[in-house]
Order: C-alpha cells, then sequence, then structure tokens
C-alpha cells in the first residue's frame, strides 16, 4: 500500500523550515538589546524596560479586514503588514503605552515563501517604525478553511506604559482643543462598504485622483503610525483616540469622562480626495460612522499645548470640549 | 438614489455592539485585580505583578489548524477555544513562563453571535484553567476572505519569566531522565493528514473508540493544558517541550545544547488509541513528525526528581540524556 505523507494533503515541514530560515534576517533588523534568544523557540521572550514606577503592559489585537481582499486580488502585498502594525500599535498609544514586541499571525491555503515575505517585511518595517521588535509569530497552512491565494493575517502588539498615565484622560475638561492628525487616507476601516460601492456601481479603479495616484493606489494607502508623535508629545496631551470603524462618533466617545462632551466642526475636518468617490453613494452619516473621513487619531489637549503641537506636526485643531453628556457631537 | 450602508456588505456594527455586551459576561470571569479597566478600552491593560527579580515577557501566538474546519462541519466548536489557549500557554511554559494574559483574533464570513460565544466560552475557561486573563480580542467580519459559516481563530498569550529561568535548560546533561506527560489525544496537529486519510480511504467517523467515544469525539478532545504541572514542578525541571508540528524529534531538539543528544525508547511510549486509526497509512517516520503520538509535553530533570514527579502526576519515563551532538534519537 502506498503510504500518504503531510505534503500529499498541502502542508509541507520543510518549505516551512526554509520560510523560517529566510524570514529570521527580516526579522532581525527589528530587534533591540531587550529582546532575548532568536527565533525558533517556543516563545518570543523580551526583557522588561527599567524606568517604570508601576508599570502596566498593554495589548492590542486586530487584522486588516476586506483591505486585504483588494491587497490580494491585485498583487499589492508590499504595505498591507504595514496596515496591521499600525492597527495595533496605534490603539496601544491611546493607552499611553510605548510599543515593546509584536507577534502575527498568518494563515493561507498553501505557504508561497516570496508572497509570505512581501507580507512580513512590511510588517517589520512597521515594527521598526514603531519601535518595536517582531519576536514571534504563526505561519499557518490551512487548505481546508482558506481558498487558493487566499488568506488571512492577525497582528497582537504589547506596550508598556505608566499606571498614572491611564488616568489622564479623567482629566479631560471643557476648553480642551480636540486635534486631528491626519489619515493617510481610508486606512484599514470601510473596506468592505468600498468593495461593494465599486462592485456595483462599477467604478473605475484605475482612475487617476488629485493625488497623481490611482484610486487603487489610494485605497491601499498604508495606515499612518502615530507612535512617533505620542512619544513626542505624550506629556502634553490628555487623550488619545485611534479612529477605526466607528468613526470619530464611537471612538472619540470612549476617552470622555460622563461629564463631557465632545463639540467637533465638521467644516474644519479635511477630507482627503478618495473620500469623495464614495461620498456619492451614502448617508453622510453612515460615512461618519464607517471612515475616519481624514481623522487617523483624535488628540485632545490643554489650551496651553495647543500652540506646540500644532507648529511641530501637522495636527490641526477640529473642536472643543464642553461639559456635557458624554457623547460627540458632530456639527 | 439609493444609499448603501455597510450592512449591506455584510458587516453589522450594531449586531457587533450586541455581540460584546454578551461576551462581557464570559470574559470577566477570567479577570483578576491585575486586570485593569474592563472591555471597550483601546488595548487590554495588565498590571505586573511583582515579586520577579528579572522580569521577562515571553509571548505566543497559535492557532488550531485543521482542527478547527473538523469541528465547524460537525458543529462541535465548544471546546475548540480549549486548543487555541493550550496551544499558546503550552508554549510559554517550555520558556518558564507563567501565563499572564491572553487575546484572541476571531475572523469569519459573517458574526454568528452564539457560535462565536461557543468558542469564546471555551477560551474564557482555558483561560481560567491556566490561570490568564482574556484582556482583549477582535472579532472581525471578512465575507470576502471566509466562505459562509467559515471562521479562523487565532491566539496570542502572554507571560512572564525569571530571567535567570531562560538558562535553565544549559544544564541538561548526560545522565538526566526524560519524562512525558500524556496528550489527550491529537491535539491541534496533524489534522490535514488526519482530514486527508479519512476522505480518500473512507474511514467512518462515527465508529466508536476502546475509550467508548466516537472517532470524531476523539479527534476533537481538546488539547490538554499543561500550566498546573509547570507550576508545580518547576523548580524541579531543567526542560519543557511541547509536542506539536515536527513531533517529539524536531521539538524536543530544540531545547536542547550543542553537546547532548535526547534518547527516546519508543516502546515505552503511550499511544493513545485514536492515533492507530491512522498509523496503518503512513510511515512510522511520517506518524512521529505529525503527531503526538500520545506525548503532549515533554519534560528533562535531573534523576533525583523523576520519583516526585511520576508519583505526583501521570508523567512517565520515555528516555534520558547522553553526550551527544544535539539530536533526538528515537529507537
Amino acid at each position: 500500500m502506498d503510504t500518504l505523507t503531510y505534503k500529499n494533503f498541502g502542508v509541507d515541514i520543510a518549505e516551512g523550515n526554509r520560510f523560517v530560515q529566510e524570514l529570521k534576517h527580516v526579522v532581525k533588523k527589528t530587534f533591540n538589546p531587550l529582546v532575548l534568544g532568536g527565533l525558533g523557540g517556543f516563545s518570543g521572550c523580551f526583557e522588561l524596560p527599567n524606568g517604570y514606577k508601576n508599570p502596566v503592559l498593554c495589548s492590542a489585537t486586530d487584522g486588516v479586514g476586506s483591505k486585504l481582499k483588494m491587497a490580494i486580488e491585485h498583487d499589492m502585498l508590499d504595505n498591507i503588514g504595514i496596515d496591521l502594525v499600525a492597527m495595533c500599535v496605534n490603539d496601544l498609544i491611546c493607552d499611553f503605552a510605548k510599543p515593546l514586541f509584536f507577534l502575527d499571525y498568518y494563515a493561507t491555503h498553501k505557504l508561497d515563501t516570496n508572497n509570505a515575505l512581501r507580507v512580513i517585511k512590511g510588517i517589520a518595517t512597521a515594527c521598526e517604525q514603531s519601535g518595536c521588535a517582531l519576536i514571534g509569530g504563526e505561519t499557518a497552512e490551512m487548505p481546508s478553511i482558506y481558498s487558493k491565494g487566499e488568506f488571512d493575517l492577525a497582528g497582537f502588539a504589547v506596550g508598556i506604559a505608566e499606571k498614572e498615565d491611564l488616568q489622564k484622560r479623567q482629566s479631560i475638561q471643557s476648553g480642551d482643543i480636540i486635534l486631528a492628525l491626519p489619515s493617510s487616507g481610508l486606512h484599514s476601516n470601510g473596506f468592505s462598504l468600498v468593495r461593494g460601492i465599486i462592485e456595483s456601481r462599477n467604478i473605475g479603479i484605475t482612475q487617476v485622483m488629485q493625488n497623481g495616484k490611482t484610486l487603487l493606489q489610494s485605497m491601499l494607502e498604508p495606515t499612518r503610525i502615530y507612535v512617533k508623535e505620542f512619544l513626542h508629545f505624550n506629556n502634553e496631551i490628555k487623550g488619545l483616540a485611534h479612529i477605526t470603524g466607528g468613526g470619530l462618533k464611537e471612538n472619540v466617545v470612549r476617552i470622555l469622562g460622563d461629564d463631557v462632551c465632545a463639540i467637533i466642526d465638521e467644516s474644519s475636518i479635511k477630507i482627503p480626495s478618495v473620500f469623495n468617490i464614495f461620498l456619492p453613494y451614502i448617508s453622510k452619516e453612515e460615512a461618519f460612522l464607517v471612515f475616519n473621513m481624514g481623522v487617523g487619531m483624535v488628540l485632545i489637549v490643554p489650551k496651553e499645548h495647543v500652540l506646540n503641537i500644532i507648529s511641530n506636526s501637522d495636527a490641526y485643531v477640529i473642536g472643543h470640549i464642553e461639559s456635557g453628556l458624554r457623547e460627540v457631537i458632530i456639527r
């Protein structure tokens, strides 16, 4: 009788091992002296940095949603790893945590070493940019779950915060100013809707936008990472909100106390041209719930620090805090 | 013109919010006083435990592979979350790390609140059993990547170790004893092969096994978690190896120094009956590379501690360490 091997069913341990070897080179660039051991251990080990009074670990996980599908369809895989890291580390800084390390989960029909390396190079680039080490990951071949050529990605980031910083947002009060840090475009939200509109309304994705890029390129622009701005202005900020699914309303409200409300002046928001393609097909209310509308990160700061921040970054004023009943009013 | 909404394309933010409400109840059972804040923050926050001289964070990520597909096909979703946690925390303890917290990534065609809760209840149960808090997660609807009824799971665990414990395995030397902690069956490895054999050889999964369970039930037996044994015998153990893909050979070798080899006596290994169904169809060599063959966790211990461990657990001797060239010999 002929014997069966694991390879017959789509899982090739030897190819997996070759992949890990190539990976090492990419990943090591993100290492720092706090990373212990190399790849190949059972877990990724990271020494705790010194200098924290009451260290708190903050942890976030995310995927890139249906943006991934678009990247796969058009073989534009080089930046999707940036989106993955951005979605996680931008959440960490909202809890005043400095990113420490990152792990990725990559599950596919059948490992294509070349494509996987393109994705993971993007992850490594974004980890470097965020100051965090890529200390682990899992690459899984699941031919029964994923169709040929398909894969999914999940990311996981851990950061460290000073415990007392977690209370900062409780000091948000009437008179504080709401700043926007611009998004690079759609970031990684709303792609099920975007894909639906493009398909049902027959929109040409090769059309050239105001920014000189095609619509496709504009849509797949990687999510901006706000770690540098956070580290630079940390001591001047009372609250940060990463604007993802749920938009300004549902994300800014998460950092408000029970006795304040956020008033946002819609006309102040600089909406990138990529959004204008989709706005004719949805209500404005829906657009503000699904998209970031050009605001990737919101900062809430006391008046006295506004000038310094807007002079030394691309942040700009979009509103202010008033006494109220924990809501976000866009008007 | 009719406007389109996100719901038209398979993503229902309101249903997602309802799900998060139901989830809170399940997740809170895993909380301990080190968990800061509740669900709904941007990240999960966990206060660092006291009492470590040189704390090291260890982190592992994994999925459950094609075992998930079998669980979905037969609507046996209640234990698959246990597998997910087990695969991660069993890796952490190999680096002498006590699990602290866990996050999950759940991506699906369309959120089925009932099924998702079944899965996440399993995750929470296993987190309780592992002494770790379920402090975050992401639930993603990706109708373009996943077919109807399909989903994938990834897990991320973080633990804490004493830095000097990471050196313990370097003291593994000739004369040390290799103990096996039994697996509960296939655990979460080799399911692409298993599914392939069942399909191509037309094996009946409703057949009743020696243990009184059906083959299907035996295959989906949740992965055993070894955290309690690790915490109990931590000071008596020089090395632990979680036996997953690659089997005894490729996993035990990971904890060996350059000058020792592991000699495992094949006849000593207690192979559970579920493996016997598949062994006729593959070579023995392949079987030992794909399956755990009944050994879920290997402990390497000095002779003087063997009696205590085997008397107070279900561990048993399967081999010993000799001088040699960093290899695992099964004979």
